[in-house]
């Protein structure tokens, strides 16, 4: 294993977090996952484990490498911060316990202790309130990775599709004034130089969304795709990048317009997050590029209102430990 | 078969709107197709099919009570305008014949002599230069109905999903403006009296997407969730309408989310474009609510790049037919 085994943050421990990370470890095998080890909350997590029904030795362990000597038979954490097991109702004691385990495995896997970053889903507005000043977690490891927020640039991937935000957690409102042709060649570099050396494609084809409907109808509804989108396409195509567009986005989507591409680049969350949640709503994974590490993060929130019953469907989680080792094994070969 | 057969336009004859007829025709009776007639261009429906490699017989008729006599044996068309066949080639006096053709098969379900309309795709810049003054079919419906633009509520159904985009065709710079608590509650009612009159659905639930991702987050991204959509959900619901919302539009299709309701009130365009043909991208019915006609669409467009060679795929032009004589049934037997 390259540097170590791969550093999971557990969410919000009212949250699904906790349990999806016992269920996966339970998955392990089957489902191919490299060593993983939860950060902190031992205890948590086995009474997340035992609630779901999974009886499951939780080792505390002192350090990643006994993590990597454990893993096969028990799901090794961090000894450290941890907290009572109260599904559903989030308060500010799992707040800060959440906010130590993301900190703890951020700061693990920028020293180059753990191969990758997984992270379990938080309540950004909890961690707000316990002096989380970010907008969320990409922002986050990106400032810990001391790289600007527009330098992380967010995919989500699941089996049918990848998509990037090219704007992210802003009003609609707000999104056509945050666009630039700047922006949008900015993120683009980064997703093709991220799907080639962390995805293994050699040359990848992006599709650019237009932002208005029918791609503003040739100027009649919306001149973003002209004013914006077209001199971004051109100074990319002109640097040897595969890119296309701007592709009104009601049909991107679709199957075949889907084989046509390796990413569509998005202009606004949920023309990336629509396509992706209705495609593949248990399996996607949020997927961090442009930093000089690795993080992945399913695809969803806490799920506060089924944690602890049951009901939390490990696939995303599970993908995104997959595909954090994936990309961490990548990593590895090409520096040998 | 109530009032006459449905009244099919042609659609743009450079498109691909021409041969789907054709090829609908031939799958009348595995579809289980009402009786419909297509109004004018003869010649060139001929021509379409044979381009399509379909040898079916294309009659002239003076009549629609002449097309339902021979329906079985034959593609009906109303004698009148017609033009040669030049598939991917428009011209202005295609668009003449599209105009004239729509004109014409919307005056015979204003009429009452068609028991319902299905428009054919057109190029609305096309029509645009001939003269054409609105921004598309469903609002020239509308106005044949004598009815106003915003009376006239277009609603995407697929065997997936139904979705209504309560704004159209705007700039999506132009949506937050135009978004209004009114708007949402006149098409939302709108929409419930439809479904339960021509979809059967006798108590319809409707779920209201938020415009902002996440739902706004509580005010962090947007606060129109709390100052115009939540207003609308209150006075729907206290008319005793089942309405949920306002939802983050990212999960709202995804197949839990879906169970949940009947039809999905988007805000924009491509927010109830994008699940739609990302789900049903071949069998999508664009259909028109809230008027006194049926009226019915294949939704895609002239696809002119692929018209007359044979790969359009007819599945959306016969949900149209087939849901346009399915409505037309429902009004007829409520009306005994």
């Amino acid at each position: 294993m390259p540097g170590g085994p791969l550093a999971i943050s557990l969410g919000d421990p009212a949250g699904v977090g906790p349990e999806l990370i016992a269920a996966a470890w339970v998955r392990r095998e089957a489902e191919g996952l490299l060593p993983f080890c939860a950060v902190g909350g031992p205890e948590l997590l086995a009474e997340a484990a035992r609630r779901r029904g999974l009886t499951i030795p939780v080792m505390p362990v002192m350090s990643l490498d006994e993590a990597l000597d454990c893993f096969d038979r028990a799901l090794p954490t961090l000894a450290g911060a941890d907290g009572a097991y109260r599904p559903g109702a989030p308060d500010s004691e799992g707040a800060e316990l959440a906010l130590a385990s993301l900190e703890e495995a951020t700061r693990l896997t920028v020293a180059g202790e753990a191969s990758a970053l997984v992270t379990g889903p938080i309540a950004k507005a909890r961690l707000a309130e316990v002096g989380f000043g970010h907008p969320g977690q990409t922002e986050f490891v990106a400032a810990a990775c001391g790289m600007a927020p527009r330098d992380a640039v967010m995919m989500l991937a699941g089996p049918s599709l990848r998509t990037v935000p090219l704007t992210v957690h802003i009003a609609l409102s707000a999104v056509p004034a945050a666009l630039t042709s700047d922006l949008i060649v900015h993120k683009a570099r980064i997703v093709a130089a991220a799907l080639a050396r962390d995805f293994g494609i050699d040359r990848p084809r992006l599709a650019l969304a237009a932002l208005n409907p029918h791609a503003g109808e040739e100027g009649r509804m919306g001149d973003e795709e002209a004013r914006i989108i077209a001199p971004a396409l051109a100074t990319l195509k002109a640097e040897g990048l595969e890119v296309t567009g701007p592709h009104p986005a009601d049909a991107l989507f679709a199957p075949r317009a889907r084989a046509g591409y390796d990413a569509a680049l998005c202009m606004y969350h949920d023309q990336a997050l629509i396509p992706l949640k209705t495609l593949d709503f248990d399996s996607g994974v949020n997927v961090t590029l442009g930093l000089p590490v690795i993080r992945t993060s399913p695809d969803h929130g806490t799920a506060f209102s089924i944690a602890g019953t049951g009901q939390a469907d490990p696939g995303a989680m599970i993908a995104a430990i997959r595909m954090a080792g994936e990309c961490a094994l990548r990593r590895a070969e090409a520096e040998l």
